[in-house]
């Protein structure tokens, strides 16, 4: 049985054969007690992450030792389960073959929808009508050189807003908080184009910091520099490609983005020192926060507990109910 | 010259004699180093406070010593200044005879009008479409025992919304706040209708928490027991009175109120347990945070320096240019 | 050979079969590497926890994935060891028939005495000579809604006070500690009287936070909302109940039930406000860390080394000589 | 009118002249703005303490610059009050006559009661019947070294316990507090021996760690080296001297005195590691806090407030109702 | 009495009249409290601070009220004393004409002297060899834009090396601390000449963070950027300038200056990532409280106690003997 | 194959036989899933430690169990590898004889020479002039009761300096770091030879906290009392058997040892209170932290990643290229 997602497999499906593409994103050989070997994998599509194992490794241990992390196969195996948890037996595994699948394909992508998140961005760039600000948007986001990147990149490594168009959804999300309080809040025209910039740009530099999708993890540089300082170097080097760029907008959103992590502790290396910079910190943890709880929800599968388990980062469990 | 305003009072005035109705909001009598007494006053009305000296006290001590704070008096008083702040000198001083003045008028005030935040209480009790949940806001919020309270009174003690009004006006940035982040993140409507619940009730029970305007400060069982678990209380009776009020909006509702401090640390007994509740929470202090700015950057009055001074509950100084 | 207790059972027993009734706590099939199925059980009487094994599964499957946690069974096994830890390796297994076991007879117990702690309570009961105040003592502890849980129940899911009438031992060792500063200390009548109250009343909604024993973990309501707003919730709602109830011992004993953990850290939402509730909090601790460390260092079997592990919540080994 | 007590001195006695020996604790001149010099003094016997002014300075310069604190002076002086606090204005003062005040008088002094105080000592030194513990004791307390500060010494610089006898009453809270949790929990005969051995000696070290009264503040050796480690070292040596001094007991009393503070942070540079260290480490907090409270609201002068202002070591204010 | 220097008076020129030229650091107009006005000033000279009054206000208050912090002026004063610590007390004043005093006279300045600082920076500069490290320190520290301010510029605002060439002896201590242990622990040469670069470069942008000497505050971009940030966004911009800079150097260069306050609470965005990272941070931290120390007892005047006041950023007082 | 360094075994080996004489640093008897007994090794000697299987028990298992950490042992091994990590399966293994080997030769020792580190002793000896510290030092570190510890011991369990001579390399370390301060920051002689006497004493007492090697880990009255006071109890003690030891060198040398951790919460009962003990402290974590990270990178096997694993006490991974 050929199946397009693995997310359509069930408990129904137990002890069937399917075939499915899937992209690794682990495999480890190992030694039972025993001293037999076997594999242990990680495999995902767009739809769903699963485990799986493999047993006959003897005959096949060259080809299995030169798979690596991203890349596709071609698989068939049986559905199993044990205790709760679907789980696969890999009978056959090959790689995909160019052009059969598209990697991209394989990896999770947000559910906003492409053409909604541009008209949200044109929304909100429609808004900055400073044009030494049009500018520096234009020359961050809107270039050959970085749009691409911009709108595809993740903007975690896990937890949240870790997909494909991820930093794309969740600058929406910055956006359309901050634009809330901004008005709520009766801030001139002058400080919600700051604010709407600084939405923009705040975790720019994350196109640099993390690796593409489907690999999922720091770059030299994100390690040694960070986002915030690449960010805020980089804008300052555009502010200053600029004629004439108001200097006090430029430091207002240069120290926005150095203090969008709100605290120093949190690796801001100075405080937001202006309403704009305290607003957009805010918006940043509520994105990042609410998206965290949501997908952590999705993804807990046990439904005999009222409550899930223990989310990290938040530092407490949730409850499933209601 | 009889003033409106305090505001109104400005450097052209200086050595002017000026009369005004204020409201004294402390009052101290001290000695000079060569035992003269004399009383330091601070007073204000609606649109300002204003630092006061009165170095005839003796032959006014009784009357002096009779007067409290949130009393009003009708002065006459010279302007002075010196090195850069505005402060007067009483000449005369009585108190304001019954009907001559309303204290309200003398009370700084929301400037968002009452009716529009009317119609902003009215627009989200229309989404709370549950009827048990209606029920909740009937009997907590628009009862008779409580609107009157619930629509007047501050939503804190300094800082931010410590005026007339203060805790509707506080309300309504929550609810706009949570309704953005609920629609954008996509909650179920079950969710949105308890989040806009929460929003209402989080802080309800600071109008048995401080003491009415004018006065400042907190009540006993304020102190001793905190809005906190005051809000908490009354809500879970006031559920229980709905015949069938449902158990999770129940559970789920006061695990909102009871955590909408964020962490243990700043006064919740428990943390938020659901989206809902950890997005009141942000909303909450994006509230407070934004409010205490704004207010500390109006009141900031020396416009030499490029900052202000240190916010103390933010730990900052805010730059005062762009 | 039938052993009455688990405690019995001793290295000189290794390889001899034993029969005996059991409490599972915990039940788990797992997979061999090589794909044998075997199940790893946690048991327990009241006299100790012990670890089995059985590895006969296939043909008990159905029967082994029905049984649950806090089922009582009837075992023949063989006993066992490696490496210093007794283990039982399960040869036969069936549900207890119905009347053939008392569960109660299964779980941890204090070693108190009922008869002295009842005559514990009694004790401190005669103290509180004001009407108001043994009023709510009759409602809240000795009322029958109420005497069976708070009598039976323990006073933590693990570490410390974890059996079967924990809840009251830890109560009573409160009290006495209290009793003994409160004299030293020279309260006042009216103070000692509250104190008692609080020491009564304190963890009382951990009849409500837990579930009852053999069972252990939260309630939905004890994770939502917590012993410490629930204890306080229902006493306030008793106090009104009783006629003209005082006012000031009405907020002392709340904030003493609110307060009683200390620090805003620690769950409480306000702190101790006078000198009972700080007397409460301590004596709660010194009763808490005791125990920790007594049963810790009881369970701590190995005798070659000097100190034992970390214990967990004290954050430090203990020295097991002298 | 000559006083006995500074405590006797109330609102009656406004405008009187009185006469009274008391003790300097404090005295600085300073200048008016208008360049006349005057003395500010603080003073106080057993009773009191109080504030007061001498205004008459040009002529006593010189001896007022002789006064030292803790020096006795004899005085005439005007009552007077200003908004609510007794002062007093000296109109003559001389230095006490040797032999006419005994500087003891004028200190506070545990109301305890020296003989009772003794008779509690014997009380617990009699149940230590381990001889090598008995001459530890001897020797650290009983000794004509040490014995006559040890009975007298403060237990702290201020807040709680910082009166003649303090110390001595301190102690004995501690060990009234900890034998109470040792019976109560059933420590063996061995540790409630260690434990009473632990409460005579942990702050022992106080004796040289303070001035004596009525002199208050550390000595060089109290501030570079601190109680915890002075006490430790002389036990050890002490520990030393006795013949065959059981090696466990002597490890364990000395973790009991380093780790008494209970916390690394609190200045133990060990842990409590017995459970006899953790009932002595709460006991000496139940001690130090509740002193502090109840002593803090004592001296709280002001009656139209509920609560008192903060306790600057508890960090937080006291209800003065009930 | 022409002084040279505020030093050179002491407790046997009371009484005397002096004439000095000195800085002003500080001046208030205040009024007594008999409303008289006042003057207060704080004054410096390179070898002292002292504070001073003027009593005279009325006929000079134009001029009084036309002087700014950091003018150098030209008194005639009484030299005064109370209770312990010189004051002067000023007759005449008036503004140093041009010419007749260099500001630069007046500001403390590193006693190291500037001829042996040169030669350190010249030592560690010859031990970097490679060519693109050495442009670098060509670019950044030996060009005309920078070096004037690099080798004056004080190190901190307050507390230590806030002096002119301040920034210098600090570079230069760091540098020395740096390579004893660079050399000690054998660091290969490519680190060592990281080390030293990033020695040279850490706090470079203090030379934008502050404003010159005599002035001490911040920049508006100093506080609004800092100077981590501005340090590794210029050192970035030049590296890019230098052909083939390798890029391994650049990461672990920029980690050092964005990590060397070594922890995210003090202000680095990124932790150090490498050893000589770690050294230049330990090096740092090094240099600031030694010299924080030794300034603050130097300053320390009383001699009549053993210790010091309480050195607010390290957060105790100091042995004065020895 | 007999091999003379465990770390001559490299990947041309695989499948190679080879004989070692070898530490056992931990073995433990452990079961397969199916019930096969083998053991599982962590051996060493001074240049590697690697780990070893032994699947042959049953024949041996009395040899086996009879085995202990710290002893040598002949083995005959096979090669093997897996993913990456070389790993020894044990054929033959035999106590070594005695006098077949050395235990000492195969413990890790410091690598930089006895002699030179004697030399380097001598070197900071001969720079301490004054009678009372050399004797000092002679009593502590040079006499016979001592220096073989001193000499020989570890400076920590693990992560730093946990090698033979390991506590001398460190105290050079330290010694060479404050040095090269002192001098720099121009301390008096006197300070200097206090603060060479410090770095020598500072960790003296490890010599009794720590186990000898190739035991690693606490004697008991190292976890009890901890080497800091350990060590300045001793240190008082001989200071009190030299005639007239300077009272003020006494405790700045003291308040050094207790102070050297820098920090209460890191196990210092006082803070330093001289520069002394400051810049010894500085001196102590730059020695430990400097050769965590190197020694910790030495270690790093993984040639393929950029960065390290997180190194536990530091909180952070480390960049391997450059």
């Amino acid at each position: 049985m050929l199946i397009n997602k693995l997310s359509e497999i069930n408990k129904g499906n137990i002890n069937d054969q399917i075939e499915a593409i899937v992209l690794i994103t682990e495999i480890k050989l190992k030694l039972t007690k025993n001293e037999k070997k076997y594999a242990d994998l990680s495999l995902q599509d767009a739809s769903k992450k699963i485990e799986a194992k493999c047993w006959e490794v003897d005959e096949n241990e060259n080809f299995l030792l030169s798979l690596k992390a991203n890349e596709a196969v071609k698989i068939k195996a049986v559905v199993g389960e044990y205790q709760g948890s679907i789980q696969l037996t890999i009978k056959e595994m090959e790689r995909a073959k160019e052009g059969e699948v598209n990697i991209r394909s394989l990896i999770p992508t947000s559910d906003w929808g492409i053409d909604s998140m541009k008209k949200g961005l044109q929304f909100f760039y429609d808004k900055v009508q400073s044009p030494h600000l049009r500018l520096l948007l234009d020359l961050m986001i809107f270039s050959d050189d970085h749009y691409e990147r911009f709108s595809t990149y993740p903007a975690a490594r896990r937890v949240h807003h870790n997909f494909y168009h991820g930093l794309l959804q969740h600058v929406l999300e910055v956006l359309k908080f901050s634009y809330t309080v901004a008005t709520t809040k009766r801030l001139t025209d002058r400080q919600i184009e700051r604010l709407i910039v600084m939405g923009f740009l705040h975790d720019w530099a994350k196109i640099f910091e993390y690796k593409p999708l489907p690999e999922s993890g720091f770059t030299e540089e994100g390690t040694m520099l960070g986002h915030i300082f690449m960010g805020a170097h980089k804008t300052l080097n555009v502010m200053k490609e600029i004629a004439d760029f108001d200097e006090e907008d430029k430091l207002i959103i240069l120290n926005g983005i150095l203090g969008h992590h709100g605290k120093l502790e949190f690796g801001s290396p100075v405080l937001p020192k202006t309403v704009e910079a305290q607003i957009l910190h805010h918006a940043d943890i509520m994105s990042g926060d609410v998206e965290s709880i949501q997908s952590f929800m999705s993804e807990d599968g046990n439904n005999e507990e009222s409550f899930t388990g223990r989310l990290w980062n938040m530092g407490t469990e949730y409850y499933k109910k209601g």
